[in-house]
């Protein structure tokens, strides 16, 4: 028997945690696209700055050991936070859509291609 | 008996999907940190265009229409992808950083306060 | 007699062609300075595309040769063209802040450090 | 009688005295076409957060006062610099090359259209 079972994804479990967020500080008048953008930018930018000057072939392996883990983390999330909030702004189911842009990418990347 | 909630992993599963799309490709060697940094800003840069020259008021409105509403999701969801692919180069669980983020973020910036 | 040096400034060159240039199109309007960091950034997106897969340590070389060469200038061109409109609808005197920015520089980096 | 003029435009004197700064800290291994993109990613990112949440309307009035005025003249002018450093590291002259562009920007928006 299966009772009182609610799936929720982790990204909507994300956007719903956002919504609260921005509900509870009533900053909905500063979520406009443009400004989720720049906003979203400036995350960019600060993932950015952690590995700018890092040699490119050591990037990653440097990435495992902290402090650099744990501030890689911070600011992907940050972007994704950015992202996820855009997304509901606008509207769109974001898994749904990250899935079907996937679909789209394996038909036009046949295997042995270079990026 | 299953009581509760069961929660589904679409970071994962996008996760999953992407490692499987550059296996079939063999593009891992293309995937150290500061060449994903560099398509996320690519597809940032994309995402951007979109809404550049629209009215701030009337751009969330804008993009509830075709064909800006399809391209928004497909350049948010390309953002997405490479944030997810640069997590797993980073060995980074993405969905448990992005929650502790927002819990640390709701710490810094009680209600009541500007962004 | 003239003696030493003249200056030519090819930013304020720059930015004379770009107002004269939006004033014929009558595109002042779209120069809000949140629109005008946008378009920045999608053309910095455009940048990072051309480099993104390359192998880091042959990158430049590559980009001595064409068309990669021409893409390469195209792309910081479209960048700074919008920084010089960004400068110019704000009012700022580029030559002179990116003077006194590489001067603060100089203090706050002494040589012996890494970047 | 004219007497040992030399014109030196104000792109070029950037960029020697980027040369200069980079070669009196020996960073020139550090300056690799991908790492200069990054860092200027970063530097746009600091640009965004400065507007992120400006209304889009009032932003350019808002940046006429201090301390705002000073805080984006200080990032443009860092993404200036990374730009102008990136041109050099790949042999393109900044402004023949904005010039040009400028040049075919002309042709191809012809006066009477939207951006």
């Amino acid at each position: 028997m299966l009772l009182g079972v609610s799936s929720v994804s982790d990204l909507q479990a994300l956007r719903d945690r956002m919504r609260a967020f921005a509900a509870e500080r009533q900053w909905h008048s500063y979520h406009d696209p443009k400004s989720v953008i720049l906003a979203l930018v400036g995350e960019v930018g600060e993932l950015a700055e952690l590995f700018q000057w890092l040699p490119a072939d050591s990037a990653r392996e440097l990435a495992l050991d902290e402090p650099l883990r744990t501030r890689a983390g911070e600011e992907i999330s940050d972007v994704l936070l950015y992202l996820v909030l855009l997304a509901d702004v606008l509207g769109i189911d974001l898994a749904a859509a990250a899935n079907a842009k996937l679909s789209e990418a394996a038909t036009r990347y046949p295997p042995g291609i270079n990026p």
